[in-house]
């Protein structure tokens, strides 16, 4: 019986635990926030913070929006994340990208402080993840796992197939897979014979951004799919699998929309709480 | 045709490309410097110590190395790193692992400062290596890389095993194959079905320290096979593989001693060479 992971659901179920763990750190006078910062505007980013936004209000985190007019400074913008670093009121930074194209985005996600950098951007919590020293992961990352432990999918031991490499997907969700003792490959595009790989998937990552790519031949019967890709064909919103002819051969599927973006958000409203914790000294 | 691919002859080969580098350095007045460090005695890192010392010598880069007491304080230890940290005729800093027990091995590792990190240790030089901004990753890993461009054996595309996750081959090598697109898989304990996977495997690395664990039907036939394993049976080095019934299959692999050892101790120089050379704004 074919089950459908619902972040929806993922959500609901977390909210209570997250909302117990703001109060504690509420009890102890610490009101946690987190400091988002946009440059210009962006649809997508857009329609991201009012979904954060929301979920902040619900959980009781503190949400600050910095706008900044698209043809900011770059030394404007480093200097508000410097300020930023320095204010102990703020628990966590998150850059809203992408960046207008004369700001360097690489010196800029640098420049946030590790401990604050709650979408583990920065040199130093990818280091950590891939260490084990740190929670901290893209959201996306960790919404995936949040998604995967909520339904009580196995990890350890599975053979994990992730199907595209970028810095906020692919390679932090197979550092956080192999954490979970699975056997995780990434495929990308230079990957040959990728139906052989994801065929042998007992779970499929997608995200690749292209629609319908991964069709009923090449998924492995009873194993669970995970899709990331968010695309417009025919003007629906669909994900990088072909879900009506995929969804009756596994055991598991994320719909998209509804699968993993909800999730992400929750991920990085935890993490906001986990940084608030740890700066606070728990 | 079997091919072996040889430590030594790399080695051989690289050594001149090394010493021009040292030269155009040197005819700026940098002299290129490591510091290597090292507490109580352990027979392993005394060797390791030596074989760099040999080829530092032959290439022209200057060694330094301070030994401590197998009882020196954490603080002796840490304000060793922070002072070669400041020190501008030192451009490489190398701490000989493992440390005695009473020392923390994460604190001190993660003191020296990244810019002079020659192993690619700290979080900051994983997080680049991930990222695609550094060149510098542990010395083993980047022998490897250096072994297989030297053999024009081809990365792009092909399907990699590296069984053994750990911090200083599996993970660094993982993302040093990316990045020149691999499709790579990391196995280890938890990994089901060893033998399906390797079995796929275009090239097959392999660092667990169980001898002859890799056998001839667990091979890909013209495969490339990297032995790192160095382990002792019956008085004899021997690496993971069964080289004699696996190296006839094969288009080429490494033998245990003389393979991907000679190698590590060049590549270490050519970092400390890239870190000189980036200090001095190169």
């Amino acid at each position: 019986m074919m089950r459908l992971l619902k972040g929806k659901t993922v959500v609901n179920h977390e909210i209570p635990e997250l909302k117990a763990q703001v109060s504690r750190l509420r009890a102890d006078d610490v009101e946690p926030t987190l400091a988002v910062i946009m440059a210009g505007k962006d649809p997508a980013s857009e329609l991201y913070l009012k979904a954060q936004k929301k979920m902040a209000v619900r959980i009781g985190i503190r949400q600050q929006n910095y706008f900044l007019p698209s043809n900011a400074s770059q030394e404007s913008f480093l200097s508000l994340i410097r300020e930023l670093n320095q204010d102990s009121k703020i628990h966590a930074i998150l850059v809203e990208l992408p960046l207008p194209a004369h700001l360097d985005e690489n010196l800029v996600t640098q420049t946030i402080s590790a401990d604050k950098d709650v979408d583990g951007m920065t040199d130093v919590n990818i280091g950590r993840l891939w260490r084990g020293t740190s929670v901290i992961a893209p959201a996306t990352a960790a919404g995936i796992m949040t998604l995967l432990h909520a339904y009580r999918i196995q990890i350890s031991g599975h053979f994990v197939v992730i199907v595209g490499r970028s810095q906020i997907v692919g390679r932090p969700l197979s550092a956080l897979m192999l954490r979970e003792n699975a056997t995780v490959v990434i495929a990308h595009s230079h990957t040959h014979d990728l139906k052989d790989l994801t065929r042998q998937a007992d779970i499929l990552i997608t995200d690749i951004g292209i629609p319908k790519l991964i069709t009923s031949d090449m998924v492995k019967k009873e194993s669970v799919i995970v899709d990331v890709g968010i695309n417009r064909a025919r003007g629906r919103l669909c994900g990088d699998v072909d879900f009506e002819r995929v969804a009756p051969l596994v055991h598991a599927i994320t719909p998209v929309p509804g699968g993993v973006g909800p999730v992400t958000v929750i991920s990085l409203m935890q993490q906001v709480i986990d940084l608030a914790r740890r700066q606070y000294g728990r």
